[in-house]
């Protein structure tokens, strides 16, 4: 059954190697363990519900429970404290498109808040209640769930907007398709919270972004219902399709959506390679994308997360023969860890490691072939469970992300990672940060980082020690030439940033969208915009 | 110098083959010809200008002639009868982001109407002042036509919004970069109308349409400015990049645009196959893109387009040849002729080739390799001197094109052919009309259609000729799963139908954009929203 208060399924779990407790004592010092609260505890702290009967709806308190929170680190620790400042008055589960529009009427009559609710992944505040005068109703779109049409000619499938990943890849399996969508959260998220949060998957160099798989789809708002049409291209003015990407549930209830898909590759395969520095292992990115050489995926680790990477792989005896060997070919301290990805046809794959092999020969790679990357594939969506392990630890883990130019990746990367690790230098606490490249484009690329501290003595000082963070965090990205969010969408924690990169006039214009749509401001209120 | 009442510079014209004339003859009839006014002619009948005088405008009557009209059908026949409805009261140069504010502020104080000018190629009346109580201004942004910077690490450039064509790759190759955006009207088209009007250049299977290419900008307006930053990609809510596009001139005028440039590529070829069907050569099309091979253009006519050009291509005896090899190839009556580029390093384009090879068996392809490829190459930019060449001859040509997904190419284009045709039979007149495809996506491709009728009496006839073609052209493409436009955007022409693809509420939202911007309606009124 699903976690309520962590990531995931509570039959999979991920245990941290022996090695890696010695690790991170050196890192950040001892960890501290902090009481977990029980469902029950919760539930009965649940108040009574304000909303008038409707026969979608229920206001069971586990329920309510369930949809009061994301995964963002301030959900984590409310849902471990149990200390949870806001529940939904209810939840209801719409099963089609005139369920959401009979929801729409209710809440208008009623004036009831509305929040769209997909996987509750969001780790930026997206689906949690603000205290509110009105009541509250999450809309969880879980029944919605289905591949309606697959036009095979015009490779477009239309699913219900509250499909997950994984019912998403499956049901296009068995057609002999696949979107390629694989978001981190891909176990959970659903393809219409990947529309409305901007979403991009780790594959995105071969399947695009969600920008470019959202062909078009249905909207139902309190000012009647947008149908987007499928067009491969078209020059007639704005594109609707992009009212709907971002609008992060303010504008409406997506409730169906068609998206591109692709015929399955015949081939699939990843592999690591180590590169002596960051300067080598990023600029054989930069290249490799400028020349427009075929691959699927790129990520490359920082020297700080290869050495975390390896340090916490257990293996150790494999791991030091590795890096002997690394240590022969030139690879030392600052080494750097790539993984890519090909896919396609054999012909196609062949193609693209002839043209690979002159750059990595040209940036002094060392290519260890597919036994490392098989490695990667096969836990490409367990790192959501390492918050768990960690807690286990007494250790918290967050991360951030954002985007930026290649003329300013090493410098942002530098900003951002040396402000991180000196933000409770006031409170004597260590922070051990490291960042990998990945979503590569010829203009630039995403930069993710991770960053790992010990709980402090109470949830609360531990929760201002992650305030204090994500400040910091935030405001080096967007006052140094990035992006608040690549990947992850705007939500609640990243709305005061905004401001910054969109401009005055570009915040006015999407807050006059959002008042066309919603002019008693009872869509998802406090998201995306404060 | 620039023709004032058709395509081109004057020292640039296009000669008919002798066979052309008989081919006409046979499929509409013998051409009429219609009397030309001069420049002076036209030039006295402007009327006295409204605007107040500023240093940076000027009234003169010349210059006003030039800025009344772009290249429609509709425009080319006011022109050459001189019949001209509406002069633009003024026209001012601006030089840089400063002027452009002045301006702006001008306009504000004295309720100025202002059209913002590019290269004035619109085929759908953009930049056409209509008839107003208020004083109307162009502005031409030909002076603002520089590079002004270039971020080769992150390969994106600035250049003025009003650099054209030639000046955008001339300054590029410069440095050794390319912007790989060639339109038809590549010659006098500029860069910012490109982005104004959502433009797609003949390469956009390699380079990506402008949407891919525009990376961000600034953008003055009523409201204030807006600069867009650059991200290589971004989750942060609605993309402002987005109203830019398209948006014809209605939120604000472009005055500095950074776009996303590529380093010259070390080879580039075109070529030409024949298929024995359209169902041969359009598969092959689809299965390509969706293969996902990497080729820089496609483009496909249909059985009428290919005979047209064998019969309008001169050189009789070559063509003859070529046939008489094509048939024993299995190439007869129906056969389609295919262009496609292939561009990048050496490698990348033998892996095509090998990848293309199997497919072109597959279709039963003959492949006639470079040389017919070469001719279009050379011949790329000069379709619109056509025009001229058979209004010389007493004919008329114009153009419509569209987008649709896969499953519904055949069927939109044997519906739109086939009502054009039957177009002017209450006249007992004949249309020749026929089709290519190009611009390629896994999810379908664009669909350009030419049509030839002889004028009629009288330019007022000729004009209601063209006007119920249009109608039925642009009707059954929004009806039967067609955008209006994929490549030349809205304008005046097209507004008429939009409705049909955005929906009531779409078009609610792009109006209230608009008031949003520009509550008085000064900016290009009638464009985009009727």
């Amino acid at each position: 059954m699903r976690r309520w208060n962590g990531w995931g399924d509570d039959s999979t779990s991920m245990a941290l190697p022996e090695s890696a407790g010695e690790f991170l004592n050196n890192a950040v010092g001892a960890g501290q363990l902090l009481p977990d609260a029980t469902l029950a505890e919760v539930a009965s702290k649940v108040p009574e519900s304000r909303l008038a009967a409707h026969k979608l709806i229920t206001t069971d308190a586990t329920e309510r429970v369930r949809h009061a929170k994301g995964q963002s680190l301030p959900d984590y620790l409310a849902m471990r404290s149990g200390d949870i400042d806001c529940f939904p008055d209810g939840v209801c589960y719409p099963e089609n498109r005139q369920d959401v529009k009979d929801i729409l009427t209710y809440a208008k009559a009623h004036n009831v808040e509305l929040i769209p609710y997909g996987g509750g992944t969001s780790v930026a505040g997206h689906i949690n209640p603000n205290a509110s005068q009105r009541a509250i109703l999450t809309l969880d779109m879980a029944r919605m769930n289905q591949l309606m049409h697959l036009d095979e000619d015009s490779q477009i499938a239309t699913f219900g907007a509250g499909t997950p990943g994984p019912m998403v890849e499956a049901q296009l399996l068995a057609r002999g398709y696949t979107l390629g969508h694989f978001p981190q959260s891909f176990e959970l998220s659903t393809i219409g919270g990947w529309i409305a949060s901007r979403s991009s998957g780790q594959q995105s160099l071969r399947y695009g972004r969600i920008e470019q798989l959202f062909a078009g789809g249905n909207l139902e708002t309190f000012a009647g219902s947008l149908d987007v049409a499928t067009f491969p291209a078209s020059s007639a003015g704005p594109d609707l399709r992009e009212l709907l990407l971002g609008s992060e549930g303010r504008f409406g209830i997506l409730t169906e959506v068609k998206v591109r898909v692709s015929k399955l590759a015949e081939k699939e395969q990843f592999s690591v390679i180590f590169f002596p520095s960051w300067q080598q292992a990023s600029q054989f990115c930069k290249e490799a994308v400028q020349q427009r050489i075929a691959l699927s995926m790129l990520r490359v680790s920082n020297a700080v997360e290869t050495q975390t990477q390896l340090k916490l792989a257990g293996h150790e005896k494999a791991i030091a023969w590795l890096e002997r060997y690394l240590s022969w070919r030139g690879c030392n301290a600052g080494k750097c860890m790539l993984t890519f990805g090909l896919t396609g046809s054999k012909e196609q794959i062949s193609a693209s490691k002839k043209q690979l092999s002159r750059l990595i020969k040209q940036f002094n790679g060392v290519n260890t072939g597919q036994l490392l990357g098989k490695k990667w594939q096969s836990n490409r969506f367990r790192s959501p469970y390492l918050r768990d392990a960690l807690w286990q630890q007494g250790y918290v883990v967050d991360t951030f992300e954002t985007a930026t130019d290649w003329g300013n990746v090493d410098s942002l990367m530098a900003k951002v990672e040396s402000n991180i690790r000196q933000g409770l230098a006031a409170e004597s606490e260590q922070v051990h940060a490291f960042t990998h490249l990945s979503h590569v484009y010829s203009q630039g690329c995403s930069l993710y980082t991770t960053y790992v501290f010990r709980n402090a003595s109470s949830y609360q000082a531990t929760m201002e020690c992650w305030q204090k963070l994500k400040h910091i965090a935030s405001d080096t990205i967007v006052h140094n030439g990035g992006t608040i969010s690549h990947q992850h969408g705007v939500g609640k924690d990243h709305a005061p940033y905004l401001h910054v990169e969109k401009g005055e006039l570009g915040m006015k214009v999407i807050a006059s969208l959002t008042e066309h749509f919603d002019a008693d401001n009872q869509l998802n209120p406090g998201t995306l915009l404060e």
